[in-house]
């Protein structure tokens, strides 16, 4: 019953980025944060990326920037986005189901009820609640303004946190 | 934030057995109605018979009862029991964090309120509550009365639910 790292580290990029509301945070500067392979965390940031919750600004001065307040930024739902497997008994999958205990069992309901209680909790609180408070920034390239936000160069693409696509290729 | 398979089958082992309280169920049989392999039964039945759940009776009309009622046997302690790991984030593990914001974040607090969610609804749930009826058994090889619970011939090691063992070698 593990998270997937992807979700671990896809947490860590959003709080690392709602500690730094003045700064574009580097590709380079989460890796070496955090010991991840670049190719790992571009991954992860194109995904965010096409959440709607993070704007990847490319080239000179360039970085990544939470594109929402992190206090409207649920766990739960970055949890549901990152992660791809929520099987928790073979009947979750009806196409492969064999079990013969299906017709009289009521375990898929048990198990769906706890994830119901897992999530409840993880809805309840926001990447503002977990994330501390800001840092302040006396070496940030680049402060944010009303206008900043959304410079000519920014990549953003939006979609619902709960349908997450993690084909794409842009990256700061 | 898949369970195990392991567990899944554990789980279908102690149903099985609780919907034939009357019945010596036998490797095989468990074998051929769920499609698996008799070594991976062997060490799903070892374990529950090192934690007292299930009773290993060898040799000719032997096979596998439960111990305790269904109705004792509560799904979030299976579960705990079987599921070797919940690091659900990196610092659930202190000795492997290396975690640069463990400083300030509230995550693993989070984590573990709703893995106690989790369980908590699992905890709710008995093995006589999601097994079903049990089921009659014109064809039982041999029924149970309050003498026959222990034959001489009864394998069985005593051992709290949470704390498994998967190293044990007899089966039925």
């Amino acid at each position: 019953m593990r998270l997937a790292e992807y979700t671990d580290y896809t947490l860590r990029v959003l709080m690392y980025c709602a500690t730094r509301p003045q700064q574009m945070v580097t590709i380079s500067e989460l890796a070496q944060t955090h010991g991840l392979s670049r190719n790992h965390l571009m991954k992860i940031v194109t995904d965010l990326g096409r959440q709607g919750v993070l704007q990847t600004t490319r080239g000179r001065g360039g970085g990544l920037q939470l594109l929402k307040d992190p206090a409207r930024i649920r766990v739960g739902d970055v949890v549901r986005a990152s992660e791809t497997d929520f099987r928790l008994v073979e009947c979750f999958a009806p196409d492969s189901n064999l079990c013969t205990l299906s017709g009289s069992c009521r375990l898929k309901r048990v198990f769906d009820a706890a994830l119901r209680a897992y999530f409840k909790e993880l809805d309840g609180v926001t990447l503002a609640d977990i994330a501390g408070p800001p840092i302040s920034a006396p070496g940030a390239r680049r402060a944010l303004s009303p206008k900043g936000r959304h410079p000519a160069k920014a990549v953003t693409v939006s979609a619902s946190l709960r349908q997450p696509a993690r084909k794409g290729t842009s990256h700061a």
